[in-house]
C-alpha cells in the first residue's frame, strides 16, 4: 500500500498489537479502533472500552465481532441505550 | 435414542422444521425453543419471538446464536432489560 497523500494519515505495516501498545505509552488522545473482526480479534486484549450496536437482525453467519480463538475477555456494562430503529447501543469498560 | 421414561416427554426424530410447523397448527400453549445454535439455525424462520441474554464477555469464537447460512431475519425490539451482573436481556418479536 502506498503512503497516504493526507498528512494526517499514516499507513503502517507490521504487528498491530505492538503498534497499539506503543501508541498507548505516548501522550495524546484516545485510540478509536474502527475496523473489521480480524483486526479487532488481534487487538481485543488492548481494548479498554467497547461500544457495540446490536441491530434487530439475525444474519445467520458473517464477520464475527472479534475473530480470535476461544478466550474469555470480561468487560463491565456501563449502559444500554436504545438509539432508534430497534438498535441498542451497549457500552462496556474493562 | 430410546423413548423417554417420562410420560410428559416425547423424543422425536426427523425434520425439526416440519415438526414445529405441525405443532404450530395445533391448539395449545406456546413453543419454547431451548437448544443449541444448530437447531436454532434450522428453526429460525419459524421463530416468532426471540429472547437473547447478552453477557459482558467477548468469547472470541464458539457456538453461534443461529448456525445457518447468511440470511437476514428481521425482528422488532420489544425491550432491553438489565438483569444484573452486566447482563442485558433483549426481547424481540417479528
Amino acid at each position: 500500500m502506498p503512503p497516504s497523500d493526507d498528512p494526517a494519515v499514516e499507513i503502517v505495516s507490521g504487528d498491530p498489537v505492538a503498534f497499539v501498545r506503543d501508541l498507548k505509552q505516548r501522550s495524546g488522545g484516545d485510540i478509536w479502533l474502527c475496523g473489521g473482526g480480524q483486526l479487532a480479534g488481534q487487538l481485543l486484549p488492548e481494548v479498554d472500552e467497547l461500544v457495540v450496536k446490536v441491530n434487530p437482525i439475525v444474519v445467520g453467519s458473517g464477520i464475527p465481532l472479534a475473530d480470535r480463538s476461544f478466550d474469555l475477555q470480561h468487560f463491565s456494562l456501563v449502559d444500554a441505550t436504545p438509539i432508534g430503529a430497534g438498535v441498542i447501543m451497549l457500552h462496556y469498560t474493562r
